[in-house]
């Protein structure tokens, strides 16, 4: 099932009961730092703290209720699993999140707080573990990106935008896998089609920006970034093409600019944003991105799950 | 001159092409800590940071020219020293803030940085400080309170959010001189009549409640309080009778609920802002004010001109 207007339109009827249209909000304060006109559109402040709510509700609503008898399973680097944990309560099942080790503690106490068991693993063996799981319980994976329903949920951040800000020159997204930019810019583009919609992901992994020189997806060594929920070494196999045909491209951020992003959005804009959602701001804060003071860009901030001793980092 | 839903009006007009219509925004995931339908009017994302540019600019922009030219001195604890900085350099006129030592050093380089000259002294001299300055230099005073101007001025914000939020059962507003109280009392009792205003003020500095229980404006003994921004030990005389006459009752609150409400609103609202501001988010949790679940109540979020090593304070 492709990923299209459609697809996203109907997942947004499907989710808008259990989620929320989150603000956009214009935030003057970052214009002369970032030499643009600056919105975003605050997912932190999205149920569970992070836009993954979307496609997390999308999936879960879209399978038959037998399959929840058996629980659901998610592999996540912490966003994710609070939104499946969320979904699943709703619902009515079990749910059991697998982790990396090195997740932040808020993000781990957060999915315990819905019910949900968390599972602890190196974050290379997260999908395997979490694959295994499935079968000894006969449980129903959500998976995190590369599927049509949770892709098409990412999207519905997209028709938002457009509907909530003026006619954008830009918006800016940031990148793991990849289900976020594939639906935004999906979205975006058949809204808005003078719009240009890019792609931020951590120099340290920058596996969208090798895979689009390649022409097709290819696997990055994995290194460490602040950009904690922007793990993935490879781009989502349904996520590429879309990415590919949607988007105007994707721009690698060294993390030290992720996190002047951060400190900017908190202490300027006043927004707690977690490190991965900034990496936008950082890509133009790097001199990444083609903006000029004119343009109105839309910064996809995508969540705020960040705990008080993660501040420390902005010293 | 008394203050008026009319010079409210005026004062919006006055000012509207130089401060921002703040948004409103609807804080769903605070609900069930604080019980009630919560929304903020996020003054924190105001230009320089806090309300008081409102009062101060409806001042400035009400004296005539030739008073500017000895320039403009202010007395503050330091969001309305900022405020008066910024609209001195949008009209051409040198500003001399005379602020306390133990201002928190964010709020000094935040003046300094638009320009104007910075005056230490000991908290309660620092209006007799202004006074001389102003005397010298044959200089025009822009009072931080007390004023029919500012508190006009300040009262732009009751129409505001009154226009922005649904129908709302009770708002909430952090109290120091008692002009954004008295301004914003009369604007939204004027708009919505059954809608109830409500004041939060230090416990360790309860100049209102006192004063209200005693009928007139008595001043408190000095205490130290993390509030810095509420630094008033009297009701301001003019600022007296207009909350004696519109708002429905000031709290005390406990500083430790004060930071409590400051965490919450950074970590699950993901909004920052100064203590001062989440007073009244304190009020409620300190068990203060009749809420209760089916209530719509709006928070006024005063200001967000923390810097990073306040919140510690938060640990």
């Amino acid at each position: 099932m492709p990923v299209t207007i459609e697809t996203i339109r109907e997942a947004q009827e499907r989710i808008s009961p259990y989620s929320l249209r989150t603000p956009c909000l214009r935030l003057n304060s970052l214009d002369e730092f970032l030499g643009c006109q600056v919105y975003v559109k605050a997912e932190c402040m999205q149920i569970t703290g992070a836009f993954k709510l979307r496609g997390a509700l999308n999936k879960l609503l879209s399978l038959p209720r037998e399959q929840l008898q058996g629980g659901v399973v998610a592999a996540s680097s912490g966003n994710h699993g609070r939104a499946v944990a969320y979904g699943a309560k709703l619902l009515g099942a079990s749910a059991a999140i697998v982790m990396p080790r090195t997740a932040p503690g808020i993000k781990i106490d957060g999915i315990r707080s819905l019910g949900a068991e968390v599972v602890l693993c190196d974050v290379s063996q997260r999908f395997r573990v979490a694959e295994e799981l499935c079968r000894e319980r006969n449980a129903a994976m959500v998976p995190p990106f590369n599927d049509p329903a949770v892709m098409a949920g990412q999207g519905t951040a997209g028709i938002e935008l457009v509907e909530q800000c003026p006619p954008l020159d830009m918006v800016v997204v940031p990148v793991s896998g990849g289900s976020l930019l594939g639906g935004v810019s999906a979205a975006v583009k058949a809204l808005s089609p003078e719009t240009r919609v890019f792609g931020a992901e951590p120099e340290a992994l920058p596996r969208y920006s090798a895979s689009l020189s390649a022409g097709g997806p290819v696997t990055v060594e994995r290194h460490a970034t602040v950009a904690d929920a922007l793990a993935s070494d490879t781009p989502g196999s349904l996520c590429f093409p879309l990415v590919q045909k949607h988007a105007d491209g994707v721009v690698p951020v060294d993390d030290a600019f992720t996190l002047r992003g951060m400190k900017l959005l908190l202490l300027e804009g006043k927004l707690l944003a977690e490190p991965s959602s900034c990496i936008g701001i950082g890509a133009v804060l790097q001199g990444r991105l083609p903006v000029s003071p004119g343009m109105k860009v839309c910064f996809l901030i995508s969540g705020g799950n960040v705990g008080l001793d993660q501040l420390d980092l902005l010293k």
